[in-house]
């Protein structure tokens, strides 16, 4: 364990984070200090907001550097420590970086414990950012009423899947946008969605009437761009919309334009709100105690999909940009 | 009282709400049936809305009618009853429309009496549907605190004047935009805006920046358009829009383009939000009774500009649209 083999971020992207972007490098393993520990990076979380966080200034105040390891979630297990918040043996989700080895401090913000009987890809997805994110974002923010209509885009992502499954706990019908037939047969079939549509459809307005007869009640809106509007145009009365994050404008640096059906939301009397899923830390063990019961008892299903090895993160970050994934994706370093 | 002059939609307009789509005639008055009762229609409400009313299909499922007098609120007296819900010589608020005299039923809806003590131009404005959007709006979506910051367009229109003033009565600081310097003079030294701002200035984001060095808490939204835009930039944490109107896109058919910085929603946590004043019509009674209140102690102003003359109502659309008033703008018939 004397090498550290590292995947930095070596210019912002114009466009799609090409490989001229990222460069690798290998440097000693970090010495810890006081109060620190020293992390095996074992998975590493692949999320669309990281081409976000490339950007010059980079969003929610936090970004990527250039000529540091790459910004990334990640799963790894505490192999030395002088802190006595991580003991050597337990193991750690946060931001860990493209690395084989991150150090961490007492900050539980940057690196939190995972409790025991997670494993990486669940603690990075159905039991982490994905779950709350889909747990906190459809509860709070959309509120889900029994019978009405949720809409959910990228529903075979990683956050979408599980939106569309806490949404039919909550007693809801879910209707879901994917681009394959693999993808839609996955949310129908196996994960109990109760209709699934090709959002690269000619006749998606269409289909989309046809699959909300009463208008949308909650959108989940993973996506922005045209199927923003889409959906505010068939906002049920009082309809909601969570904005939860714009994958559409991520390969660019320029805003593209705005929702231009947003008067719906006074017509229908209707509200757009957006959140951060970290506001909800302090009360992170709230969701994942349903998480888990629901997952328990099959009530919520999920899947990983595993790229291995470091090296091929940077294509691991396109697929989940082009949505050439299902579940969640997710780098084993 | 033998004839009924009134002012009729001829066509649809283009953009601009032309002489050419309007078209005078003079029919009897109208006899009135069991449960009915006739008004002598003297004030009408000169509302930017009115323009979007005229568009094919109107809005919020409610439109006027090529060959029918114009749609339109107004304020007129009983002078015949077959009603027990109207006496003769009581005045009543309501869709009157433009012209002399208007057959109304029991249907408060669509008219309702007028309480004592509260004159023509009052009831159309502070006390009527200005005062009850403004209410409702500000305090039911918007939410003010104490110490934040108020943002306002149309802000020495009808319902914007009223707007700030409510916000400074809920301990907010406020900043309004107007196009002219004596409305700008109106509202700051008149009506206690802390600040009032160009809006066609060429500096105005940084005027903006400098008169909401905090951010904007709460974006009372009359305009859409750019100013929707530069707010949402400068939303502080938790911002909310209130979603009024959109005047802006108000002489035209076609959607404009939607607010391309709405992905601010997501960055601030915050909330966009419509509403139509007409679904607080349950509780205008509370709203009244603090707009009396504050109306009499003079912590609420107000100002009507009269045109006179029914035939004169297309021209004062058209100055409304353009913004060419102060306060609210009103035909006595």
């Amino acid at each position: 364990m004397s090498v550290n083999r590292r995947v930095l971020m070596a210019k912002h992207p114009d466009a799609e984070p090409t490989d001229d972007c990222f460069t690798v490098d290998e440097v000693p393993v970090p010495e810890i200090g006081d109060g620190e520990a020293l992390v095996a990076v074992r998975y590493l979380s692949v999320d669309p907001a990281q081409r976000m966080w490339m950007n010059p200034g980079g969003v929610y105040n936090m970004g990527a550097q250039v000529g540091a390891p790459m910004m990334s979630v990640g799963f790894g297990e505490v192999v030395a420590s002088r802190s006595s918040g991580y003991a050597v043996g337990s193991t750690v989700n946060g931001m860990l970086g493209w690395q084989q080895y991150a150090v961490i401090d007492g900050d539980t913000r940057r690196a939190a414990p995972v409790p025991a009987g997670i494993d990486g890809p669940a603690a990075l997805g159905v039991f982490g950012m994905n779950g709350q994110t889909a747990y906190w974002g459809l509860y709070d923010i959309g509120r889900p009423q029994p019978g009405e209509t949720v809409l959910v885009s990228a529903a075979a992502g990683a956050t979408g899947s599980l939106v569309g499954q806490l949404a039919r706990i909550a007693g809801a019908r879910v209707v879901g946008l994917a681009s394959s037939a693999a993808k839609r047969d996955w949310i129908r079939e196996e994960l109990g969605f109760d209709e699934a549509i090709d959002y690269r459809a000619d006749d998606l307005p269409q289909q989309l009437d046809k699959a909300c007869p009463d208008g949308v009640n909650v959108y989940f809106d993973n996506v922005g761009g045209v199927i923003l509007d889409l959906a505010l145009e068939r906002l049920a009365m009082r309809g909601r919309v969570v904005l939860c994050g714009a994958i559409s404008a991520y390969n660019t640096n320029t805003p593209g334009p705005g929702p231009s059906r947003y008067r719906q939301l006074i017509r229908q009397r209707g509200r757009m709100e957006g959140f951060i899923v970290m506001d909800y830390a302090p009360r992170y063990g709230e969701a994942l105690a349903r998480l888990r019961e629901w997952e328990a008892d099959g009530r919520l299903r999920h899947r990983e999909d595993v790229v291995r090895g470091l090296d091929n993160a940077p294509e691991a970050l396109r697929r989940v940009l082009r949505g050439d994934h299902l579940g969640k994706l997710i780098v084993q370093v």
